[in-house]
């Protein structure tokens, strides 16, 4: 397999607290996202905190995808990382959208490459 | 909890076959990082790929740890993400040497500080 990879970090702010604090929606978000981009899911596992919040990630066979969210103050971090021929766009602007967020900036950056990665980075911020 | 959080990722390279390929090592040496770093460990789970290849996560409370190897590279692909007052850098190096890399890169992320982040990430190269 080959090493290079796609890896968005995404900044989703102003979600919706509800969908931010509930676990299961979060993982069918999660899992439908990863389908979407055409990933073959691998293991799924999801935690949820006392008194709010959520971490889980999903890895399929081309990485994975991770998510951190803080109800109270509206916003998730999140990750989609794929190798090979996926897009992680597609799973990351559909996540963005499952969790209402009204302000997101998504950053790319290559995985595998070789060399320094940063300076290939690509930003994408919307209101 | 706050939002704000350090994300270090590692390209590892030349690393050695044998322990990119060991699914044990390779969660035994990403726990004992975690906890190097002082994390609370809350979910494990490694994948084991045919004919080689491993990926991971340990999920922190303070957010995440992951690996996707391609032992036929020597590459490894980490990421570790830390909220809170860890050091998500301890880890990060602490694996690069468990891995035996010879040549490693790492990039730091803020995360969840509102504005775009990538202006703000910091890379340290080395051989």
């Amino acid at each position: 397999m080959e090493t290079m990879g796609r890896h968005v970090i995404a900044e989703l702010w102003e979600c919706e607290f509800d969908k931010l604090n509930d676990v299961n929606f979060i993982e069918r978000t999660f899992v439908d996202a990863a389908l979407k981009a055409g990933a073959e899911v691998r293991e799924v596992v999801f935690h949820k905190f006392a008194p709010q919040g959520v971490s889980g990630v999903v890895i399929i066979s081309e990485s994975h995808l991770t998510i951190h969210s803080f109800p109270e103050h509206g916003y998730a971090s999140i990750d989609v990382y794929t190798c090979g021929d996926l897009d992680p766009t597609i799973a990351a602007k559909y996540i963005a959208d499952a969790l209402g967020s009204q302000t997101s900036e998504m950053t790319e950056i290559p995985r595998g490459m070789g060399p320094v990665t940063v300076g290939k980075a690509r930003v994408t911020a919307h209101a």
